[in-house]
């Protein structure tokens, strides 16, 4: 099995850590590859940023899909995920998408650990985009700059260990999801040390690829997710144009 | 006063359907330039057209809208309205948050008659993004082929009046959305002819961005709605470059 | 365009800030006329005071709304609007309802900062009668009694202001509402000093009212919003039974 | 145990239909006394008319409510319950939340069955206003002229029974509401004949009123049922100004 | 008229309570029953504690509930409630869901004060499960150990209290709802010393009993509360396969 | 790793669906063990049915889950699913909870396809407890009598696919799920044959217990799904008094 995971942002170093968390999460035998935007931001914490990462990884997906089994948007906040879903022939996932799956697997009410003030109501907006504001206890995040980002396991660790415990102390959360890409590898790292169950989006995407994959549910010939309709446009790249005449 | 409408599509019949009805409803004095995308589709009715059409957007706002008072995104489910809004810096409004809150004024519950099947879901969410799935009484739509774009209300207006008056009578809607910017116009041809208010997105975008602009509610400064935090970036359009540097 | 202001209160000092608002935001040749509940109470902070506030508003509109082009509730709460918009037969616009209009064109999550902590009950319910629970960040209120209600903003500036200032930075407020007439001309004052857009509900009012004006919507003829089936009544003030007799 | 049983209409006829009720239902030695409003319209369908009718009821309830043990709003729709609940000294209670109350005590999904299409948009705010869409399964409504309204149930007594049964086949009713006061009396006639259980106001109401009367939870002294803050009036009737005064 | 009240639990402590405060409650001539779970935990926090309590309130309600009028379910939490209410012939209540329709009888909102910190999410779930969370305003619980469940009014008696302070002080609730059959009797003895009415379980469950007994609403023949279809079962306690037979 | 099927009701000819299906969608080397219910009823429609289904399940997890890498309680509507996820040290999912996970990855809104009229409002129930009924299309199902549990696929199997289109084509369905163990295999055999993804709960559940465990989240050890507190009890099975113990 081959999953394409697209970094929607710039940065090589959170690509790294996608791969590596990736690969150790895998099941044998899967193979990832994992893209990098060539345009875009460092990291999206806002709309328009996102609204940048979507066109990226559209067409970074639109021109490397081809032989692999399923897609991963791998940014938290799923930027162009539903969008995707529509023109590719194979299973696409976010990274917020299945950590809210895994959440919800493992409990009814979750909090949100991330890494920035400012994403905060991004991720809120999503999560009630999914219909879960329910059963979401909180989101809480760093308040303090951000040096690097391929390092702000390093250099925020403690710092987001105890907001993990805020969360389920004073939020009432049954789940903790580690948000962002800038965070994978974190939930392994902390394994046993967190009263409740942690989950992270990129060990959840690639497990939920595995199982969409194997499940072969089929893809949609109608309703909102078959492919758009044929008709006129112009001007866009190639790989997209050649997605909308497949559809 | 100076509004610039961009329709994120390639359809220049529609663009000028936008045109004439925003300087229908424009107040004296009020200046309108609308734009039509340089890439995309025809006409959006899926969240990937959505995608490419916000990218779009994005980039004609990024480039043309210094010099107006405000920026209308010209498409029925606001392809790009909220990345826009942290950026611009003037008000930006969507068609159908306008529309929407038009309908909210006029009545409780309303119902959204539209120009394909496809387009429901695609409005569907939209309506709940803006948490007012409560006061959506339906969503009716056409459901023969579009010929032309440019002359949806010449070829279907028949059946556009009757999906009208079949949401009033078996909905339960208090008002009407005629949704879509093929249809601008409409509303004001079937003035007097429907039992309930009736709006569409044209003209209650243009009315509201007026509003927006005279009531001078400041531009945000914190929140999630304040210009992105500056980072690294690479490959942005230049204009786009631009408005990041400026947040 | 003449515009109708009723305020709901037997307060003549809240009708002047009222009035000097609506003057200061409506566009050139809209003719403001503000009147004053002969009966009723100060100001309305309870579901009692406001079923005494509609009813007043009620005479008032009923014997005066002939020769307007729209009809503002001017209280914030609206006692009386979805009666009264079944009844006259042009626009009627209620202060909550605009100001709600206009934050969400400007915003997702919104705050109320009101005149006391007894008003905020009343103000939650009429955001849920609204379905725009979801959007509402908090609802914060001074919590000092009110000397002269015609004074409050002389009188409680600094607070009301530092007020704002905590929506924005603990609750997540994108856009705030100054809630109550006798905040009108504060937003106005405030302007430049807030770290996100501001609103309050008279100059949203009167901005909407104008834009409804504009657009022709049309009356309902059918639906809730259409005037009362005939029937018997008795008892009535003159000028609410011509305009049952109207319907 | 004294109850007063106010009747917001005109209409006597249905006054005594809801007297024979309460009296049928409430417990020995429970005074049952039914006032009719000196104003107002003989039924109430739309928002403007339950304006009416709240101030209409607050009147006789201001006047009449001492040496009552409860207070008992008797139209569905509960015109001024919540308004009352502030200022008197006694349980309030409506039929519409009496019902509603009465309904989830016997199952999770409940129907409403009406007297008229017109009526149904207000139940429908006035559920939504109690937070119980979800359980709401549906509204249905005779769809014929009412020649006459004490005698609905005689004129359309098949038809209301009708409407029972497809509420529960096709709507997948688990109680039934029967909606309105001059429906008082009709569950009690309808006995044994439906497949789910039927309940009404008047007699959910009265036993109610019994209920929070042995009870005694206590007065409201904080919080937003609490008497209003006193304040300056004028120009209201007497009996409301004491009211006020005795907050 | 005769009750029965089930205790899902085995404290026969709690049992005297429970039976205590149903015959300060219930009018005269009603027959009070309590029974004690045979087996279980000593008080139910947890929700494989309530499948264990709903499972003993099942077969102690298939031996016993003949010759009873209604059935009550005597812990907050309501085990077993809705799958009773399928096969008893006669009405069955819970402790919560009685509490919460008398708390929406007195108030808009309310808040529940409980005896542990772990059983709040149970609650909060069971509140969402009434489609009432709108209308929640906070769960607030006592703290400590519990050293005996017969005595938690005694030994907690001032923080009880306290929390109830609480809830009204800081979080507006207009009712407080005292949860738990361990504290049945406690809303008697705090009466007039609370700034909000107060209502607890017990007391409402054997109101509303007597209410659900006198309305004569009728039992479901049909729907999802008629007594499950007949079909092969093996393994059943005699009692309950006899409950499954009648239906 | 192992995998331990429990299922609820005592129909061997179920169970055997549920082991065939279950091997065929493990990954190699996952070893399937499936248990049946030794009391209970043939299949579970109601809540009643599943209050026993849940007890009988807790004692077999009790019994029989040590040496197991997790549980799947194997009957769509997830009898005790909850409970067991705060007892067992495994992770424990449900046929329904693992169905919703694959739709909500899969498309936005799902429509379930369910083998008896009765069993739909237990269903819709469970959805809403998910906090997912924005996401619920439709549920629709069978309305002829089950001459045999364990061959519903073949007698049934045109109208459960006629079903299936009619979601899609009348409800909106972007996702189907087959609800009940009953249906266990039919996605397989329908397999390319349905205009969307089609999903059902026995291989969603197999696929997510394999990811659970591979994702090593941890125990809960603080919040609602950690073990119950220690505390008195009486009564109970040998090994749910152990699992109490060991908590």
């Amino acid at each position: 099995m081959k999953l394409l995971l697209i970094n929607p942002n710039i940065s090589d170093s959170v690509s790294e850590l996608i791969a590596a968390e990736a690969r150790a999460s895998a099941p044998e035998g899967c193979e990832i590859t994992v893209m990098t935007a060539p345009f875009g931001v460092a990291y999206i914490e806002t709309r328009f940023e996102a609204l940048i990462g979507a066109y990226a990884t559209a067409q970074l997906a639109a021109e490397h899909h081809a032989g692999h089994d399923a897609v991963i948007v791998a940014a938290f906040g799923d930027p162009g995920l539903a969008a995707l879903r529509e023109v590719l022939p194979v299973p696409v996932l976010g990274l917020t998408e299945s950590a809210l799956a895994s959440a919800c697997l493992l409990g009814h009410r979750f909090s949100i650990v991330a890494i920035s003030q400012r994403i905060q109501a991004w991720y809120r907006e999503v999560v009630e985009w999914h219909g879960l504001q329910q059963r979401l206890a909180s989101i809480r995040a760093l308040d303090r700059p951000l040096a690097s980002i391929g390092a702000v396991q390093a250099d925020h660790g403690e710092r987001l260990k105890a907001l993990c415990e805020q969360v389920v102390a004073e939020d009432g959360a049954e789940v903790i999801i580690l948000a962002g890409a800038p965070l994978a590898g974190l939930a392994r790292s902390l394994r046993g040390q967190l009263p409740v169950p942690v989950v992270e989006g990129v060990s959840s995407a690639v497990r939920h690829a595995v199982s969409m994959v194997a499940l072969q549910p089929g893809r949609a010939r109608s309703g909102s997710f078959a492919p758009p309709p044929q008709k006129a446009h112009q001007g866009l790249p190639e790989a997209i144009a050649r997605l909308l005449a497949a559809g």
